[in-house]
């Protein structure tokens, strides 16, 4: 028999503070439990019986662990069937595995919610705890997921950097289009606007998946940046729809060469948009994946919070704690900082949390100070203010 | 009468690093010519009469300047007709202009030379230089460029962090384009190599402009990458062009609803190809101008490079030298370090310098050691390693 086996997992897509959160996860974990295995691709590799053994991490390979993108151990989407919940239960027996600890979103803690019944019902010893990671900042339960100061940070700074670009280059290039990932939600689109200081600042149009894509009025805000500053940065999520609930980017509606659709990202779409109707020349970043793992732009008090989550995580299932997330807890007064608490794993699964109505404001093309007070902290300080002149 | 008075100017495409320049020209400058402006918006500052007073710029102000991205007096692209050449010497005139230092590339070098021939002809007594600026890299007569540190630094680490995301989500994403700036020259491209240490990280396939894209070549080294290491990073130049010589952005020939032809970007065109003739998933990440205005990875090489080339040109221009750019010349032995030196005006417009053969290797579809021994020392100390799974 195998010694009593806490097994660990990361899930869904990396951010850079992930491995922060497996790096606290197995400081906590020292002297608690008689082996840590590592699961290979998260769930898929408990079903392909892929582990790598943890128990003696090095500091040294913690350290690395905490500046590393990405998901260390390997991470995945997939959804269980019912018969590969039977067979995760299975590997997990032939290992002894008594703790199980998995670091994702929503998805994940549906699986973790879902194997945790599963093993109650086969009576089967099992602690389960999820820790909250995901760029998207969707999750119910925690006032915000780790992960999202550091993708946040990256908007915020990115905004204000490219909007020096564009009052540099206004007499050529006059639009850029920031787009944004988020799934469903706002939280990194509204990001852009946490360091915007005056109306000279990026943001000038925010385009955010809680509002409906208005063509007439997204192209009368263009051109009211334009004629007040000269130039407009739009901030768009990626998955703006239409007032009919179709997605911006399908709605272009070519075909290629062989009669294949053409599908062109939402800021290429836009820009395409702004250049035939006000016949003004926009460009479009996309840095997709770079927005998740760019260790340049992470937020150490993201970091700091993400391991101190994992830590917690270890220490709530040596104590027998479980199906729980847990969560952070911001204090009410004083200056920021949160508490760590938990929230039951059914509470978070599949659920969505979007821009709440008091984040929004001036009909929703905007974010509101409530907004920018919540985020603020999130990102760690702020770099110095750059030059402008007078 | 003005007292006589230095002016300069920022130019092209900004860099992390044009702002370095004009705060080692301005500290150069000072003590040396009665008055300094600023031209706002490069030459059209010059046509329009904008300029700024930049004479008593405070130890702060600089200080700020070397931290700021993009052009703080604003850049242009605008190439001069004959009749504005002579509207530019007017208002130098006017202003008693008798130094003229422009940051910029071999267009603006190009501005330069005309402008100084300009004034030779009119036996009006003007000094002009140059100061190298790019990201691109393609100026001729010098070692390397201002800007491409920083921007190679971007690439370099940005590929490596990519890889982790993509070795992590390999059961899910395993292609990824990377679509990079660099005109006709294949530098910024090739820069994601330099920080590479084995075959699994990324680039796996490189496409240069220097090279023709041949598709079912470029199939064949997706594939082969994606079964030696599971996945695959793509790096390509935004300025592929066929073996017909057409950009490969244009090729997929669609049109919208509307019958207007649809431009994806190459990254996009390049990921739906992988769709459609592999079967595999393919994601493309184009930042655009945040390569050229992230500050989190400007290199310090290269500011310092920057800040040196401005300062000397002030230096020369005082001394009554005319009529070329600063170089940064490479030292044969020794550790990593540059001179100053300097090259004719008319050597260096509108010349390009590509990669050369010694930098291409395995038949144009990857870079050699000789590049990266090249580049490495541009980017300044690379991160610390990441942390993998052995």
């Amino acid at each position: 028999m195998p010694p009593e086996t806490l097994v660990v997992g990361q899930s869904g897509g990396p951010t850079p503070v992930i491995n922060s959160s497996l790096a606290g996860l197995l400081t906590g974990a020292r002297g608690q439990f008689p082996r840590v295995l590592g699961l290979r691709h998260g769930i898929e590799g408990a079903l392909e019986d892929r582990t790598v053994d943890l128990s003696d991490t090095s500091d040294a390979d913690l350290a690395a662990l905490r500046r590393t993108p990405a998901a260390a151990l390997g991470s995945c989407r997939h959804k269980l069937t019912p018969d590969e919940y039977e067979r995760v239960l299975q590997t997990f027996e032939h290992h002894n595995v008594r703790w199980f600890c998995y670091t994702g979103g929503n998805d994940s803690m549906d699986t973790c919610a879902r194997l945790a019944q599963l093993a109650k019902d086969r009576g089967y010893l099992l602690c389960v705890y999820g820790v909250p990671k995901t760029i998207d900042n969707d999750l119910v339960g925690t006032d915000h997921c780790p992960g999202y100061g550091s993708a946040a940070r990256y908007w915020a700074i990115c905004a204000q950097e490219v909007t020096r670009d564009l009052d540099a280059m206004q007499t050529y290039d006059r639009v850029l289009i920031l787009e944004c990932a988020g799934r469903n939600a706002g939280w990194l689109t509204a990001a852009t606007a946490i360091l915007r200081k005056d109306e000279r600042d990026a943001p000038h149009v925010l385009l955010l998946p809680e509002v409906p894509f208005e063509k007439g009025d997204f192209l009368l805000r263009v051109e009211a940046s334009l004629s007040q500053t000269g130039y407009c940065v739009v901030a768009t999520a990626e998955t703006i729809r239409d007032t009919e609930g179709k997605f911006v980017t399908q709605s272009v509606g070519g075909v290629d060469r062989f009669g294949h659709p053409i599908v062109t990202a939402v800021g290429e779409t836009l820009a395409q948009l702004i250049g035939r109707e006000l016949g003004v020349k926009a460009r479009a970043n996309k840095p997709g994946t770079l927005q998740r793992t760019s260790m340049a732009y992470a937020s150490l008090v993201d970091a700091d919070e993400a391991f101190r989550a994992g830590h917690e995580a270890a220490g709530r299932l040596a104590a027998g704690d479980s199906g729980k997330m847990v969560t952070l807890i911001r204090r009410e007064s004083g200056p920021y900082s949160c508490d760590l608490g938990s929230v039951p794993l059914a509470e978070v699964a599949n659920s969505e949390r979007r821009l709440p109505p008091s984040f929004l404001g001036d009909g929703g093309a905007d974010v509101t100070e409530v907004f920018r007070a919540y985020a603020a902290p999130l990102i760690g300080p702020a770099p110095e203010p750059f030059y402008r002149l007078a």
